[in-house]
């Protein structure tokens, strides 16, 4: 059984995020997972797995999201490119199939994430085609939030940027950068690295940025906000998931 | 009545272009004019033209296109860009709402117009956030492309160019520029720049190029389809709309 590794793209709007959702008694809503599940089925005649390397929330949009599956054997050659163009909806895509090492595993093997966060800050209006994919958050201090992600940066217990939900793997994740690429004056896109992100933790980094932005919290106690590993003591809303895209998955 | 001045941005998907539509006996089908000049009917209380600079087709997108019109006196004060981005649908934005000079016309004064038109040449696989912008032609010979564009440039009757439908201004043009852009290797943007395009030139145009970049005419024959002055001679498809994106009106 060969191990397929794919690199996904997705605008997140009309899905429901990555995971599957089963349910004996309504309709599956629709997802990431379950559309290449679909496609994958109709390919190997079978009911075949696609691993991501992590969940997206619904409306998260991905420019490389990695998932992995193992072929069945159908006693034929599939041209896989071809094929999921041809079955997949037009707000997915795959981008590249490549053959992986038996042992890959695009969830466990993943040592890092790229997300970005795109905002719009004012005038002129948001241009039609931007706007789902921006917040729209109106002006905001960038000095302010450039000093708040720097006491965000490091190796920490995330807990109070990580909402209710199962995690596997503990709480604590190091950010590498967090760094503001300004497209225009009024379109700044937000990129975080980090080793892994919990439960719409990015979302999380990205209101409390804002409501820096904002002359709402003072940059310097976010240390505190970080020390109290609850997320009630994160003053901040969750941001939009329309601005978040996964841009990248490190192995 | 101070007459204004208006910068929109569409994304063309949705619309059946940008000319209002009446019909006695069904709905109307929805139009960019015909949703601005509902916005201003709710603003002014009373039905108001909206004039644009031209028409685009349906499907096609618009980054400025310039309107302008006439405010009835409605003895209080309107915030235009507020009440706009309150009224508009998703899809259609007001950049910019100037007062114009009384004279100010936006078709007639407009001296040039700038067009782009993105293509995607196969691999990898679209990003279906691009998907609605692009053609999507397989690979394609940009220098065969870029002869083709040159023996298009200069002052022309383009009649073998231009579809059906009456055109007010006769049919000579002045091509002053049309030049390839790679964003990526697979993602090319072609930006044209005339004095004034008849109805689907700029789609005819790109059809043509594209049949040149496919090795399916040779640069050199080019300047026979122009002389023809017949769109019979024009031996190529007319290229999709989605593809194309008004950028500038020149005045």
């Amino acid at each position: 059984m060969p191990r397929l590794k794919l690199t996904v793209a997705y605008v997140g709007t009309d899905f429901a995020g990555w995971q599957i959702q089963e349910f004996k008694t309504r309709a599956r809503p629709r997802t990431v997972q379950g559309e290449l599940e679909k496609a994958v089925a109709v390919l190997t005649g079978q009911p075949v797995r696609v691993h991501g390397s992590g969940r997206t929330d619904s409306g998260v949009h991905a420019e490389a999201q990695i998932a992995h599956l193992d072929v069945p054997d159908t006693g034929r050659s599939i041209n896989w490119m071809r094929s999921f163009a041809a079955l997949l909806p037009h707000d997915l895509s795959v981008l590249a199939v490549e053959e992986a090492p038996e042992k890959f595993h695009s969830r466990f093997d993943a040592v890092g994430k790229q997300y970005s966060y795109a905002l719009w800050l004012d005038r002129p209006a948001v241009p039609p085609r931007l706007r789902p994919f921006v917040w729209e958050t109106g002006p905001l201090d960038r000095t302010a939030m450039e000093q708040a992600a720097n006491a965000l940066l490091g190796e920490h217990d995330f807990s109070s940027f990580r909402n209710a939900g199962a995690d596997i793997s503990g709480s604590v994740r190091t950010i590498h950068s967090i760094r503001c690429e300004a497209l225009s004056p009024a379109h700044q896109l937000w990129h975080f690295e980090a080793s892994g992100f919990l439960k719409q933790m990015v979302r999380n980094l990205m209101g409390l940025l804002v409501y820096a932005g904002r002359g709402k919290i003072a940059p310097d106690t976010i240390s505190g906000v970080i020390a109290a590993q609850n997320r009630r003591a994160l003053p901040s809303p969750t941001a939009p998931a329309k601005g978040l895209t996964l841009v990248r998955v490190l192995y």
